[in-house]
């Protein structure tokens, strides 16, 4: 019973957008993408322990419902997530996520939880954690392409964990660019507005693509990358939607992934052969593979979002949760004295 | 927007286990079952329409984590549940389920439930809807071998949809059969418990097993089957979780199967080869295939539990809330203001 924040028949724990807001806050977001960083990386390290799967993806006219399962043996995580760009046309969310964790020995949840706010949390972390590995030496700009929902938590991620000060952002839509600019105010960075992609770019040691359109976009082309520098590629993320030019992608020195049977599905490599060589970063975590072997490569990561990502924020939250109490209890789960007896749930006194 | 209970930015209705308890009892149990065996006809009439894949399950050393997700391009549904048969050895419950029900639009949640009871109601529902296909003229009694959390649901689905009133339960552990029975009371059907399996199916016109224990069994024996019967096996649901001798269903003159591909891993038919004959049940839904074509044929119906049933109980308990709104909300995504400020909803007021 090691895994239950409380015990099995007294609830489930949630955590409702307002208590992700309290936690997140509590611990100050620094703070909590460092912490997240780690557990990251350390479930990168044990890779081979997790059950695998390229995720479950319903695919519609606008958009995709995706699920997202994955196992360590102890805990069981699955994250619920569209993805549909029209949404913003009628002020809904381009993505709107939760996720749950189980108990493995029992196969009861553990915790059900908002991933709206704690997927760009990990997915911040996810690529601060690779960037870590890939970027050159002495980086100190940013490029952020598409300024969307995920922006703010990218930036943040970067400034923490590398050191980064220097952001430069473009977006299509200007306002989104602003909207990105206010809210890093305060953050002791600095931060430009750029009116182009190429402007962007120029000078930066790191290359950020998080545009939300589904569809084959060209964001990156081939002559706007400069050798050296480190494209976190994280938009392009579903089987239609890429944002790189390929030749890019073909000039790079070394082109790394999650999952790669996920990938070859859903990431920049869907345009290429299925032989073209990549490598799981979870390789490089290990010490099995450099990430870098220079300042003049150009390396790309491929990033389209795993399981095991979510896996570690929810296992994150819950040791959180440990310390903090800050949840509500669902009456999600029957909890009759017999357990044989469901019916009694139903029967009036 | 017609899938939402609620407008989407007001929250995610929740109906707990309590809330779930009042549905049924308003409408009264029979008069649910009878409701929800419609929409899971209806359902099946309408097939072809669904998005179908064999669920995905996760097995570990004592049982299965499952997920089931199943979309009819309007709406999405998908249940969590496990099996761990162990669970009651430390008071809790074989199978623990919830579920969710999505816009397919927008791909927001629009409605998250308790599903153990729901489950067990939905597998009642099918099994009646079958049998009312594949019993024989004028079916009087059945025998209930396994008498676990399902046993009352079976029963009193049985009761509603074909008249059933005699019952005879039959469990290895009899406090089991002494628990359905005193559940049973006051819905005027005459049960008996007996001290077989064999004893249970003498004179029974229609046998249901529905045993738990994670093994191959062999829990009816060839010789103990007459011809005329229609045997309602869904006990047998998992990969080495089987009830039936192999012979009774070589020797049925039919054997049905809710979706062929997810039956062959699960089904009592996994020990037999791959082309053994069995036929998919909304072939019968929909007049493609006939039931039954005398008294005296054997009939199987091979149930391990589709989606879709899942999907047909959880837009049954949608409609309902429209009229009872018996739910809580949940704030389980995030609704600020501009959908791409995401930081929004974690900046310090």
């Amino acid at each position: 019973m090691d895994n239950f924040i409380i015990a099995p028949k007294q609830g489930v724990p949630f955590v409702s957008v307002a208590s992700m807001k309290k936690l997140i806050n509590t611990l100050g977001i620094e703070t909590c993408i460092s912490a997240l960083v780690k557990c990251v990386e350390a479930d990168y390290k044990r890779w081979h322990l997790f059950e695998k799967s390229a995720r479950y993806a319903s695919h519609s006219k606008d958009g995709v419902i995706e699920l997202m399962p994955v196992s360590d043996g102890n805990m069981f995580a699955c994250k619920y997530v569209n993805g549909h760009p029209i949404n913003t046309k009628q002020n809904l969310q381009t993505v709107a996520a939760f996720g749950l964790l189980a108990d493995v020995a029992t196969g009861y949840p553990i915790l059900l939880s908002e991933m709206c706010v704690l997927t760009a949390l990990r997915t911040a972390a996810t690529s601060a954690m690779v960037a870590k590995y890939c970027a050159p030496t002495n980086a100190t700009t940013l490029a952020l392409i598409g300024n969307g929902a995920q922006s703010e938590f990218q930036a943040l991620a970067m400034k923490t964990v590398l050191g980064i000060r220097q952001f430069r952002l473009y977006d299509i839509d200007r306002s989104a660019s602003e909207k990105t600019y206010n809210n890093l105010q305060g953050f002791n960075i600095d931060v430009v507005i750029c009116s182009s992609a190429a402007e962007a770019v120029t000078g930066a040691h790191i290359i950020t693509t998080c545009t939300a359109d589904k569809k084959n976009a060209i964001v990156l082309h081939n002559d706007m990358i400069t050798n050296g520098v480190f494209i976190n590629a994280i938009g392009g993320d579903c089987p239609g939607k890429t944002e790189l030019d390929s030749k890019i992608l073909q000039r790079a020195d070394k082109v790394f992934v999650e999952f790669e049977p996920q990938t070859r599905i859903e990431g920049e490599i869907q345009h290429l052969p299925a032989n073209f060589a990549v490598t799981e970063f979870h390789q490089v975590v290990n010490q099995q593979v450099t990430a870098r072997d220079n300042d003049q490569q150009l390396i790309v990561f491929d990033g389209v979002g795993f399981a095991s990502e979510d896996f570690s924020a929810l296992v994150f939250i819950r040791d959180l949760l440990l310390q903090q109490p800050e949840y509500q209890v669902l009456d999600l789960i029957t909890q009759q004295a017999d357990p044989r007896n469901l019916f009694s749930v139903i029967r009036e006194a």
